[in-house]
């Protein structure tokens, strides 16, 4: 019997790199024996990615909506096609038909991943390629991100963005808001969720018991109160909250020097305030090998840590390395033992 | 004749690290063939820190106020010595003496940099080692940090925050306030002075067309609009204005990808918006080497990128390496000619 975890990949834009480091990703045969893979996306785009990759398609092709779709899957890669879909790949950006055909190919992804045990079509992972917000809003969809669309498809209120590199684990409080509408969306309830969810996701991978993080907002988190109260008034309540559910979580420390006390083993897992101050010790520690994963939604689910790069899309030059670390940490969450959900820490 | 400059070093809060860098640093030969230095500081301290260290004294002692400091200093290494002075060595915390004592040092350094050229007790440059601000407010002095304080000493309105390290030069639009004040502090003008200053530090440095990168304030600087108008309403503008004036100003650049763009080669420097989005990647990629220097000042100022450690201070253990290149970089911004300063841009 197969044993393997099945792991839904929405081939992300069309006209983005999406598509090329999904197949480039897949040639590697060793990954095909780990899992097996329904790739949401468009026969003809990755044809033409294949031969221009030089990259042999071994996947077997299902008409998407076809009575064949809804039996089971066995083969190792199979990709789901909306063949009736056209793309013009001359052009490398953000278009109208790229959002509404990648929007469409998440929510197929999401839909598999949530349904029932026993369903042959049910995965247990999804694995997100690039898309283009752009693209995303030229077709009509206002989702700033996969992130809100997979919380709203899965009922889930409760759930932040991760990041799991080589070197550094990073949980975001906030994501895609304006840097100044911070001063309302920061609660002490918005912080003590990535704590809470950062704390299940190192147990996840192992980390019996992960020494927890937190960034102060302010700079030097606020000297003492000298620039800023929102350590005092938000994060050392949440944090003393996620104490006395016994999570090992510390701070809230200087932003400019948490991450190297991090990098040299000090903590397990950083919690950041805001988008910038976690991603940019992401990118610079892990531009290769990151992964967004996110955390609280009943499905797993990653992606690579780049955009649809539309500036080199097309010419078979897109590196494939975070796409496949995306993919390695999907079997891996897939295959952990869950984690009790527990109710959110109040 | 000794062409060497003269470099002002003040010794820094005297219970945290920085006499103990100062030693280091100044026990090199080969530095002191490049300048002259002159110590403010307290004797008791660094005699008791060089035998900790295996230092031997070499400098000449002079007692602060006495008729002997007003004349020519023509050692290598002189120490102006407040002998009164007393700190309790077993403490290695902020404490009200030691913030009098670190705020003198720094007034009497500022001092001897604003004399007037030929005056025998001229410095060309000052180099800060760490103050504690928690000391400073016991002692009375609100400043927040070193850079307040000489700008008023200065009375210079234009001038900013820069970091130089090995790899990545980078200048601030603000430093010490609470993140949430930047929708306040923020205006046009005060973008533009960091890439004014940032592109004249880079030319004093022998960049001939420096290429500046100005980072957006909100995640995806921005992302078109979406997410916060700052990058439209504040950073385009300045960097317009930039531009005009004959800097190759580029941007805004989402800052969780611009300081890898940076560090691969496309940028000399990257004028960030707020005290952590350039902190967090200066500290990430030059801990060792990064050095703070205070641009748009009449007089050279530099200070290591790092505070007064009290937590390993007075156990030999500090690293030099930023007091050093902080020390060098004085001596070669000092030797360097000046760019004419010319009127602020508007």
């Amino acid at each position: 019997m197969d044993t393997r975890p099945t792991i839904a990949i929405s081939m992300g834009d069309p006209l983005g790199i999406g598509p090329e480091v999904t197949l480039k990703a897949l040639a590697d045969a060793s990954l095909r024996g780990l899992a097996r893979f329904v790739v949401h996306g468009h026969n003809a785009t990755l044809t033409r990615v294949a031969e221009r990759c030089g990259i042999v398609p071994t996947w077997f092709r299902v008409r998407a909506g076809s009575d064949r779709a809804l039996q089971p899957l066995d083969q190792d890669v199979v990709v789901i096609d909306h063949a009736e879909l056209e793309f013009d790949a001359s052009r490398r950006a953000s278009t109208r038909e790229g959002g509404f055909a990648s929007k469409l190919w998440v929510e197929d992804a999401v839909t598999d991943a949530l349904r029932p045990v026993g369903d042959p079509r049910r995965v247990d992972a999804i694995v997100t390629a690039p898309i283009s917000k752009e693209s995303w809003s030229m077709a009509g969809y206002q989702w700033p991100g996969h992130t809100e669309l997979l919380a709203h498809r899965c009922r889930t209120r409760h759930h932040c963005m991760g990041f799991v590199g080589e070197r550094l684990k990073v949980t975001l409080a906030t994501t895609h808001i304006p840097l100044m509408e911070l001063r309302d969306a920061l609660t002490i309830g918005r912080i003590v969720e990535p704590i809470d969810l950062g704390h299940r996701l190192c147990r996840t991978l192992g980390i019996d018991r992960p020494r927890i993080a937190v960034c102060g907002l302010n700079p030097h988190a606020g000297e003492g109160g000298l620039f800023g109260d929102e350590e005092r008034r938000l994060i050392q309540p949440a944090i003393d909250i996620a104490v006395q559910n016994g999570i090992d979580a510390r701070g809230p420390f200087p932003a400019d020097t948490v991450f190297i006390r991090a990098l040299k083993g000090e903590f397990d897992l950083v919690v950041a305030m805001y988008h910038d101050q976690g991603l940019i010790p992401v990118k610079l520690t892990g531009w290769e090998d990151a992964v967004n994963v996110t955390l609280g939604l009943p499905i797993v689910r990653t992606s690579p840590d780049h955009g649809t790069a539309f500036d080199i899309a097309g010419k078979g030059k897109a590196d494939h390395r975070s796409m496949r670390a995306a993919i390695d940490l999907a079997i891996r969450l897939a295959a952990a033992p869950r984690i009790p959900a527990g109710p959110p820490l109040q």
